[in-house]
């Protein structure tokens, strides 16, 4: 996998900055490659659910945002980004120490990208959850 | 809809305060009857997404733990609850000052419950977001 | 809620006809109202899952369908519809002589609406299975 | 991946036959490896959309029974599985003279089962729809 031109890497920085929640849950940008977008998120309480593990909620908010920009990627430059809808399946407690997002892209259509989310520990052995996303792009003229 | 007893109250507040991830998103239990379970969360910067609106992670963590709650409502006294899945699409942006997040029980079968989820205004008039999701409800023996 | 115009009735019902697995599964539609079909599927035993109830992937076509034509009763009269995605529980065992498919129309936007599907049995006591589906216009020009 | 053992090879083609929506549809099990069933289905017109193409409750349909039958290969002996719930994408129109349906194992828990499931051509080139289900053990003393 390739990494993503200058142009679509700086846009997607750019973008992230301005995603409050993600300044919030004290996420990060780890990789962007044409197709592929990884996010990591180091664990700390205000991140858990009532057992003391990452909540699925920040699972779901880390693999929606992987995947909406792996879909960007694959967009025309002047394209944004909303997410459709996604499915997210919970496969075990995420009790580990740090957690990335893995968005990629299954199939690009003009209109409508699919794309596959995990979530996993630091060393992607461990999967904690799996997501189905639908993104669409919006274009200028739209 | 009658309010939930009094211990499942005490039960779900007790558990709602452990969240560590409610806390940081501001968010706090509106209201808990049997079979359903509403959380609001104000907005503010932190929670939102790249044009300044809720960003579908806090929708997503909200509905999430408003079904969950809802699931619980139903389940044995000494039941936990977790998410299995859920699936969740976005209707608009969510550019409101407050979002309820209504969980609903719709099916409750002895090891699975199945729940709707919502995210509204704060009067309930506009839905941004419709959940529909898999609680499992696990028991001290298990 | 008010019966769809004779246009859609007929362009609905054309559409049907054309359906081959809707001949095979032996469905009829029961109703058409503006943002609402329903299609109606007695049992058999060609129907059956390995258990002899209906099977969910009959249950999955006829809400899908059902759907599908209620997302048409609400799009531009030169719409076609696809689905895009769907997700669907089965909630117990569909032990039944007939089921009904009642498709419904939950969030209509220019490009994208939301549908509600449930699987019940001929008097809509009983509901079997819950759907949640994605459903797009494709318009002549696009 | 290896061969299910002849008790699982046998006690799967066995709960197939019982299928007589799989006999409807003309499907025949094509192979049956530990955590993988696939599924093949050749097109006649009884099993169209309104365009003449694969219906996607048919792909539905198949893609959730290979997807049960592969949650069966990891399962104890004794186990009967059911479908809880799947969410499934339409990629593009399914125009092709056989389709297969892959079901695949993620993640194997003791109740539950969460699977992929892929409906390609022939030859396995080209991905017509994709599933995330999530299946249950039902055992004899439940």
């Amino acid at each position: 996998m390739k990494e993503a031109s200058d142009f679509i890497q700086h846009k997607i920085h750019n973008s992230f900055q301005k995603q409050g929640l993600m300044h919030t849950l004290g996420a990060e940008i780890f990789s962007v490659k044409e197709g592929e977008v990884i996010i990591k998120c180091p664990f700390r309480d205000g991140l858990s659910q009532q057992h003391g593990y990452f909540h699925a909620g920040v699972m779901s908010s880390l693999a929606d945002t992987a995947c909406g920009y792996a879909a960007l990627t694959v967009m025309p430059e002047e394209a944004e980004v909303l997410s459709v809808e996604f499915k997210i399946n919970m496969l075990r407690p995420a009790k580990t120490e740090e957690i990335l997002a893995i968005g990629t892209v299954f199939k690009a259509g003009r209109t409508l990208v699919i794309c596959d989310g995990l979530i996993t520990d630091a060393v992607q052995e461990t999967v904690f959850a799996k997501m189905q996303a639908t993104m669409i792009a919006i274009l200028p003229k739209d």
